[in-house]
């Protein structure tokens, strides 16, 4: 005899819930991120899970509606919105599909690789590169196509958080040492502060892991939003982003999360992870048309990655059969 | 009225037939290898390619059956091996699966990164690594678990092509080089020119495009052969291998291929390419069921990435909605 | 029978003279700076040479008294002016004095070596760090100390070149990014745009090849000015900074400049070369007691220095037996 | 009155004797050098100074006589030795004059730079490149330039001492993994193998602290040795020999002695100095007219430098006015 939907969807409940109870404790193994406040004020021991289905339900356990700010996540968003608007072509003019190996906000290779094109949108120097490329002159009109573009996405207009913001302003010396090499080799397309402004604005959004359930539902549906049955992102674009994810999406450890889970997925250091599952699972398997999933777990490891937040994400591939590989 | 498997095979082959005509005039962009004479004296004109599907048709065209080296292809079988009988932690604790977007035999990380562990078996320094790895102590024993593997999957023992080898091994000055900087940390297992050894009989491996696609749909079915029904390699292992195949696979293109492409594959500067089609298709997708994919096309680009190989995959991954992503 | 000093100086000038003429013509092997437009305005073929004697003398030819400004050639001013005013060990403890062989607006090694700490202070990034040190919370402020230096040697407040601070001013990308760099890891004493302003004007300040030849006699001769009779620099400083005029002075030719020359100097994008002769002549030569050197000619090579400039530098320093080793 | 030549001897010496005793205790803050058994066997107490004028005396104090392995020392020797039979043009074709700032066994720099020459001759990439130089095949006639040249200025035959050089043979990882790389960038004039014997056999030359400082009066003397009456090396190769003493010569803190001390000189690992006062020190001056330095305190720091043998030597430049600045 088949479930009920309702029944299903319950099941799936039961387990984020498990999930969120047996890792919450993991989180004493790491730290909430520290150089501005705000992120150092989060509570280490929330743990949300949300997976977002394609028949419209969200599954949701923990602490799914705390907001915490998108930081490195918001690179996704940048660059299908940069793409979205100024077309594909035009943003891989001035940022490579590679993944380096290096951390995140490391400036060695736009030195030592000539002409210093930034390696792929998910490290800083690529992501500045992105924001710069919005159209619009004021710092606001280029953000404008990213807050648009959740908007859709998610039925409400998300918030800038003010206060992070001006804290990731005024610290971000090394992403205003990117900012000027890449002026300098020509890749911005933009004033520096301008394209700075843009990149921490963003970095500032305030979501909750429902939302990134939401968004990431969408990237896995190849850019198609099943809740409103609506196309919003192209098709091209969100396959490249999903490898981008993939090969480039967890900071250092992208190369071990491909090997030992296999989703594309998106971490930034507030502790939330974004994983969408493509609609390619094996016959039979819960999420064979995909899914989204959003995490949030503010204790983060020495790589910038969710503690908790990384073991539910693998333990829920292995269980539910999500590995693309 | 539905096709009979004999119609699908016939049209499948019309359409491989279709683009080895369509790419091979496109071979003149690039240019065969020529460190060595045995790869500089190969047809750069030759284009052969072959899929075999789940259900035990192999489709073939244009020179699927000219025989060459497998050179960096063999990084994927000597990993697989190793894993298989030194056990996936036992070969995780030397070697990472992290991409690098650095050349394949580059040697700048081996020092700037301590401890000096190679960032993944897809890169010379990983590979000798892993053919390090592999027990007994001479040369002959240790390449004995690559050469079993492929005579399991292909019911014949591959020949290791001696003139090859030779040439090899008497430049392998680079090689060389990284093989020593490993044995100094302490990353090598084995005598420095038995690894050497190992690698260079491994990379002069002879095989055919209809080998690569027998081999890579094993890889592709989880280490499954359909053809035999029996399982060769651990699910686990080559659920890791998809993985490094999609994010390290390609030499410095990789981070493209799987944006553009999104497919696992691993290319060699011989000219070949074997790319895994995992079982993930969507529902009614001809290869939903996975399927092995072997290239060849001895003109390479300057990334070492066959040239009309290269277009082959990425019209066949549009055609036929390969993409993983 | 000797020789009257008045001879000997004639006879001096006679040689500056016939090294002009001879060396002129090979300007054409170079080309002005061309990054900021009043440098690619200057004559290429100028070429002006004084050598200023402890006794008094300065010998002059060619060009000697077109303005032009010192550029990198600040560096040493600005490094003696900050340990005079703050301490050797503080400027010390933010700048070490080792050559890298590096470009001289290389940022690889700020991020390769920790803690970020410039090699030496005759590189932007140490140059800049020294600017950052001095006293004084305006640019002025800062300014006022290399100013005084100057002015107490030459006799006269040099000009800085307001039209060259703008240009550099406002294309210093690189400076900005190695500045921006410097502070992230707390390196930098002063606010980027305040260390930023002071290093570029401190870059257009203006002198001639015969102010060069007087300040150089007053660091070849242990910080004494022969001309006042007073002391004008602390011994010890001006030794460290010849040290580094010969390990570093002549960008990555500096090596080639200690090995085949053999004289402590330092050039500038402008075509400036400031050459200290030590005291420590064998007995007999020209200038056992010690002697300065001015040079001017605007035409620089690949790795910008004079061409013609260090031409006559390298059979002064032949004919007159100035190498130190 | 004037001192006799022999009451000035007596007061130098007695000097050295001081010295000796000051620093022996600091040996402490050292260790000997454990990479090889003969190394770490040494007692890291020792701490012998010589001293030798031109006018035939030299002057000792502590374990002047105590053997020891030239090791890094000998890279001066070698450098010498193949200027003088290859001509100096040959060498430096080869290898370049530039210091870097890298460890001495770094390979970065030789990727990193196009086309991979090493930059200078006191690196260990350099000094092999330099050995493979040397004229003949076998390891043993390369080796008799430099066992010549010593022979002709010691008056004797130094001994090869066949311990070290089999510990350092078998554990020379790292040499042979810059060696293979040097070849492979056809930097290497000689098989691999050979090259490193030669590179291996010369860094095991045993020497006294005497023998260094008649080695360095020599370099000091452009060449010239004042005990024997003869020119021994080419004064222009002596030139370059001390530029890169002083500008290389003292591995990673080679800046720091230049800039603090101002005496070419050349450490090793075995806590031998060898320092060359050129002839030109001040009107007065105790050895205005040159000298050589021979220093042995086996208990080395982090970088590689005798910890007292350094003191002394700073000692030593600071009391004789030694600097060359």
């Amino acid at each position: 005899m088949e479930r009920t939907l309702g029944e299903i969807e319950c099941s799936f409940t039961q387990q984020l819930h498990q999930w969120t109870e047996q890792f919450r404790p993991y989180s004493a193994q790491g730290k909430c991120a520290a150089y501005i406040p705000a992120l150092a004020e989060a509570n280490p021991e929330h743990l949300g899970v949300c997976i977002a289905h394609p028949n419209g339900q969200v599954m949701k356990a923990g602490e799914w509606d705390i907001p915490f700010t998108m930081q490195s996540i918001s690179k996704v968003i940048g660059f299908m919105a940069a793409c979205s608007v100024c077309g594909m072509e035009e943003v891989l003019n001035r940022v490579d599909v590679e993944p380096t190996g290096d951390a995140f906000n490391s400036i060695i290779r736009l030195e030592a690789h000539k002409p210093g094109k930034p390696f792929n949108p998910m490290i800083n120097a690529g992501a500045i590169t992105v924001s710069s490329l919005l159209p619009g002159k004021e710092p606001a009109d280029k953000l404008e196509p990213i807050l648009s573009l959740l908007e859709k996405i998610l039925g409400k207009r998300p918030l800038v958080n003010e206060n992070v913001f001006k804290s990731e302003w005024e610290t971000a010396y090394l992403n205003r040492s990117l900012a000027y090499y890449l002026k300098q080799n020509g890749f911005l397309a933009a004033g520096v502060e301008e394209a700075l402004e843009v990149y921490s604005r963003q970095c500032s959004i305030q979501v909750t892991a429902e939302d990134l359930a939401k968004i990431s539902l969408v990237i896995a549906d190849d850019g198609f939003d099943p809740f409103q049955g609506k196309q919003m992102i192209p098709r091209r674009i969100t396959k490249v982003t999903k490898a981008l994810m993939l090969t480039c999406g967890m900071y250092n450890a992208s190369g071990k999360l491909a090997a030992f889970v296999g989703v594309p997925a998106k971490s930034g250091v507030s502790g939330g992870i974004m994983a969408a599952i493509p609609p390619r699972g094996r016959r039979g398997a819960p999420f064979q048309e995909g899914g989204g999933i959003g995490i949030y777990g503010p204790a983060i490891d020495q790589v910038g990655n969710s503690v908790s937040g990384l073991m539910v994400l693998k333990d829920m591939a292995e269980h539910w059969d999500l590995n693309i590989f």
